[in-house]
């Protein structure tokens, strides 16, 4: 890797955010009709925040396989990675609410159901999570009707009762007060873990990849989920709410295990990093073309927020 | 249309719900994991109730141009059914939350927030809304990839802002307060009338509808499903909760429009009627083979519950 890929990889991120935020005004419902609260809800949400990880990953893991990210002819691309972001900020309206995780602050400004109300808050959610899937059975997401469909399937499956809804119900209703690295890790590579997975191997998919291809990048995807959790769980600890735009020391606070009070704060760390090098080198056969997603795990190892 | 078609109707109305029971039961995911108790939340409120009136009328368009709706073959038209009955399901939990109709009884048993809690209800209304396109989205649901695409596509707009979603959201936040027959049958069109019309022109999809075929069904599905929603509101007011299984003087006693204090219980019942004949000449082109759907108008009218 080029010794100013940190550089590249920021300026390439900052690309892809901005982008996205196109994107994703343009794949919005217009507000319109006596039902304009919930266009208005969801574009709240939508826009104008969050670092478009999954986005970026969707995107990257296209480009490192030979699709160009630019141009008309790549709009599917784009699209998909819209869709995804749908589900992604779905779930975080959802886990948001006064019945989950009740927290009043969200990429820095109030969740949303504190900005408008509850009821709102759970339709919007539903509305992103229903628009999603519309989005990816649109043609111009891919001319091959199956690729379509096995992104449909994928999403459905990576974020339903054995993905990321399931790890939302295991960290609400599981006793995460054991010590348990079984559990918090399986919880975790539902919770936070498919999304990312799905993120990589989707990437993967408009881009033709390989049988091979999708087996590395599925490696990389999951030391990557798994890495960028724990981050989350040393932030969680460590962070500045203010930098990081949402609560601090909550699973902690709530006498939940995580990462860090399993293998202690360095030994944290030391996991984190053992699962970027394992990330890493699951892309060494794309050599220099994998430079940004290799440059994206020291991202997420290192992230503030 | 023969005399006795009320009891065949009812007696094929019968049939399709106990099938659809088994099917139903066979979509849902096995409760497994720590996160089980999101599984058993989905079966309770997805088992064991309501006249599946929406899996009927997608098998019933279907059966009524042609295709068989019994043996191995046709697994698909009920796998279709069963994604659309959790759809219906995911809506009625979601509306039943405390943040939005705050009822307590459903299909004749506790709703799934009393049963279970409001996190649970959220996150089984998720899970079902997912399950729903991911059945969708498999090989066996129909031979051609661009048909599944088609149902997708179809179910989401219809379950969306600009269907089920926006319905809600208007039946919510519109001030229904003043007599506004504009206002209130939009609400209705897209509260209930949009996921009757996706029921009528799946089926139609399925058993490869003309265009033709899907302009009657089209008429046929919005006239009855404008009809179900008067049908309402009359029983509303005149229903018996017992017999009806769920809260009655709702709207009225919120002081909501509704379709009868527009048009008075005997208008509202005279515009029922007129709508259900425009659903039955809808289909006079099918002749005798249209008597179920034609049957399912006047169960719609007269049903008591």
């Amino acid at each position: 890797m080029t010794t100013n890929s940190p550089d590249i990889f920021q300026s390439r991120l900052n690309t892809v955010a901005a982008k996205m935020e196109t994107v994703l005004a343009q794949i919005l419902p217009e507000p319109a009709g006596p039902q304009s609260q919930v266009m208005d809800a969801m574009s709240y949400a939508l826009l104008g925040g969050g670092k478009r990880l999954r986005p970026f990953l969707l995107i990257e893991a296209a480009r490192m396989l030979g699709t160009q990210t630019t141009g008309t002819q790549n709009q599917g691309l784009w699209q998909a990675a819209a869709a995804l972001e749908c589900v992604h900020v779905y779930s975080l309206i959802h886990d948001d609410l006064p019945c989950m995780d009740d927290d009043n602050i969200r990429r820095g400004k109030p969740t949303l159901h504190k900005a408008y109300d509850e009821a709102l808050a759970v339709l919007a959610g539903d509305a992103l999570l229903t628009l999603a899937f519309e989005i990816l059975s649109r043609p111009s997401i891919h001319t091959n009707a199956d690729i379509r469909l096995k992104l449909i399937s994928e999403l459905a499956v990576n974020s339903g009762t054995h993905g990321m809804i399931g790890g939302q119900v295991i960290d609400i209703y599981a006793n995460l007060s054991e010590q348990n690295e079984t559990l918090i890790t399986h919880l975790q590579a539902l919770k936070t873990g498919a999304l990312i997975h799905y993120s990589v191997i989707a990437g993967g998919r408009l881009a033709g990849a390989t049988d091979d291809d999708l087996a590395n990048l599925s490696i990389y995807a999951d030391a990557l989920g798994l890495a960028f959790q724990i981050r989350d769980d040393i932030l969680d600890v460590e962070g500045d709410s203010c930098i990081m735009g949402k609560r601090t020391n909550k699973d902690a606070g709530l006498g939940k295990a995580t990462f860090v009070s399993i293998y202690g704060l360095e030994g944290a760390k030391e996991k984190a990093h053992k699962l970027g090098v394992k990330a890493k080198n699951a892309l060494k056969p794309y050599g220099e073309k994998a430079d940004i997603l290799c440059a994206a795990v020291d991202f997420v190892l290192n992230r503030q927020k």
